[in-house]
Order: C-alpha cells, then structure tokens, then sequence
C-alpha cells in the first residue's frame, strides 16, 4: 500500500515524530495510523530504556500545595542538562508528578528503596491472614508474593498508576518523557506533609 | 508626668497593644514610649510563654523555592486552630521561615532533635581540635561546651538568627507572633531540598 503525505501529515501531528520515523513506522504498520502511534511509542520506549543509566544531576525542585494548605509536595525531578531542565515539557512533568504525590501517598520512589523492616513486617501481616483462612503453606507462599506485588504498586511511587491516566504508571510517563525529550530523567527525592 | 492621649496613640500605632495596655506601659516607663514598646513585646513574650504546652493540631504547608528551582523548601507551621491558620499574619510566618530555612540551611527544628550520632561526632571533632592546639584538659572540656552551643545556634532553626532581623531568632520571631496572635505556634516538620 502507498504511504501517502496526508498519512504521514496525520501521524505527525499526533505522535511529533519526523517524516522519516513516520513513514517507516507507517510502511511497518501497513499504512493503520493508529497502529504507528503505537509503535513509535514502543519504540520511544526502547530508546529510553537505554538512557536508564546515564547521570542526571541537573533538574529542578518543584512543589504542589493542595487547597487549603493542608497537603503538600516537594519533589526533586533530575535530568541531564539544564537546558531540559528548563523545557515547559520538564517542568509539567514535574507539577504532574507533584500532585499525583499529593492524591496517591506513596512512600517510596521504587521498590528498592523499601526497607527490610517495612518489608518483613508486611510478608508477616500477609502470611498470617493467608494462614488464618486454613490455606496450605504453597498456598500462602504465592498469595504472600501477590498480595507484596500489589504492595509496591501501591506504595512506590513509579509503580502506582497515574492520577491522570491510570493506563499508564508513573515509571511510564517518565519514559514517555525521556523519549521526548531525549535525556534520562529520575525522581531524586520527595516529601508529602499532611495536617 | 501625665499620659497624654497623643503619647498612647503613638504607642497604640507602633505597638499594636489596646488603650489600657498602652496607658499602663507608658505609666511604667514614665512616658517614654519607645522604653513602653519594650515593655510590652516583653509581656507578650511572657504571654506567649505561658502558650508553650497548648495543642497545635492545625496550620498550614507552605514552601519556598528560590529562583531557578534549584533549592526548595516545605515547610509545616502548626497553631491551635483553622482561624488563625487563615489570618495573612500566620501565612505570612510560614513564608518568612520558608525562606529564612532556604538561605540559613539549618539540619534541625530544635537542639532536642539532634541524634545522639551527630552530637557524638561533633564533640569529638572538637575535642580533636582543642586537644592538638595544646590546651588542658579542663580548658578542653570548656571549649567543646562553647563550641557545641555554637553548632546549635547554627543547624537548629529556632537558635539561627532571622536572615531578615538578625537581632532576633526564629524562635524570638515565633515567640512575637504567639503573642500577636494568642495562639501556640509551632514548627511541626520542615524539608529542604538542593541540586
């Protein structure tokens, strides 16, 4: 099938990409519009997955106080240059991270950083209520390992999924963001108040 | 000598204190009104004194970022009730901290906070010091004391002095708004953040 400009004109103004992305993802997707916005995110993924380990020590500190002054959010956002740092992309990113904060409470950025204690005291509350309903003991090993899972979707941050969107997380509207804009971006730290 | 009308309403228009008040501080002071203006903050400190041990279950979250969004501040200031967490006075407070706690970098909100890990390193930093300078150990002993004193007045925010009035504390300049407002008021949490 031919790849027609108005078809490519369509696909970049829904996706941004350039006119050689567009074309070739079209020709990949037989000419579905829809079905190239898929597969140029995919593969903006792909590219931001490879920027994972680069240094971010540029950024900006944004906060979102809630109505009211009763909750509140600071939040450290880190990329690579300070050019980035000053995009309005960068920085919506961080007014949208900010007050996700705010409504979601999470309490930890990533997985990684939940504490051993936090940890063992949540494998004994899960297992003892497994055990409680008489389920056998290889039962209760795998509804333990589920109910942590749903755990840290809950309570990590990256892992919660977006107020705004919930089809995605926010580990997903970073590395949207990373593909955008072309830098690693990580959440350096985060602090909610509560009255 | 006679308290004049005129001399009260200068006292009243630079104290903010009532009629009464006025009239007996002035009487006190024997007409001399800026004498009366320091008689009557110091009452009100006594007074705010006496507020020390009330509840602050309500307040406000407020924050500072600084030009450049490179150093943050969130800031929590409790009082007694919702009124006084609404009056521009009390908002106006958690501003004026907000930004003190960004330029003066304190690491505590009062010297009861200190962990006993920090003391610890720090007295023996100093103890070092004053030991290879030579001194005696009594002498020693005293010049560590002096020196711990002067790590509280600079890493805990109620000792620093205010960066808008160095003549006073932060705790002086909440002490000040205690008696303004007839409410306790404390710093219930503070976060700074830096890239």
């Amino acid at each position: 099938m031919e790849i027609t400009a108005a078809m490519v004109k369509e696909l970049r103004s829904q996706s941004g990409a350039g006119i050689m992305e567009c074309k070739s993802a079209l020709k990949e997707t037989q000419g579905d519009v829809e079905d190239a916005i898929t597969f140029l995110r995919k593969k903006g993924l792909a590219k931001a997955d490879k920027k994972a380990g680069r240094q971010t020590a540029e950024g900006v500190i944004g906060s979102y106080i809630h109505q009211g002054s009763k909750i509140g959010v600071m939040l450290e956002l880190n990329c690579e240059t300070d050019f980035v740092a000053n995009t309005p992309d960068f920085q919506g990113l961080v007014r949208d991270i900010a007050m996700h904060i705010a409504a979601a409470r999470p309490r930890f950025s990533t997985r990684e950083e939940v504490t051993e204690d936090v940890l063992a005291k949540e494998r004994e509350i899960f297992a003892h209520q497994a055990k409680e309903s008489g389920k056998p003991e290889n039962i209760v090993e795998k509804i333990v390992t589920g109910k942590m899972e749903k755990f840290y979707e809950e309570n990590c941050v990256l892992e919660q999924p977006f107020i705004k969107d919930t089809n995605i997380t926010i580990g997903d509207l970073i590395k949207q963001k990373i593909a955008l804009l072309g830098e690693n971006i990580n959440i350096g730290q985060f602090s909610r108040f509560e009255i």
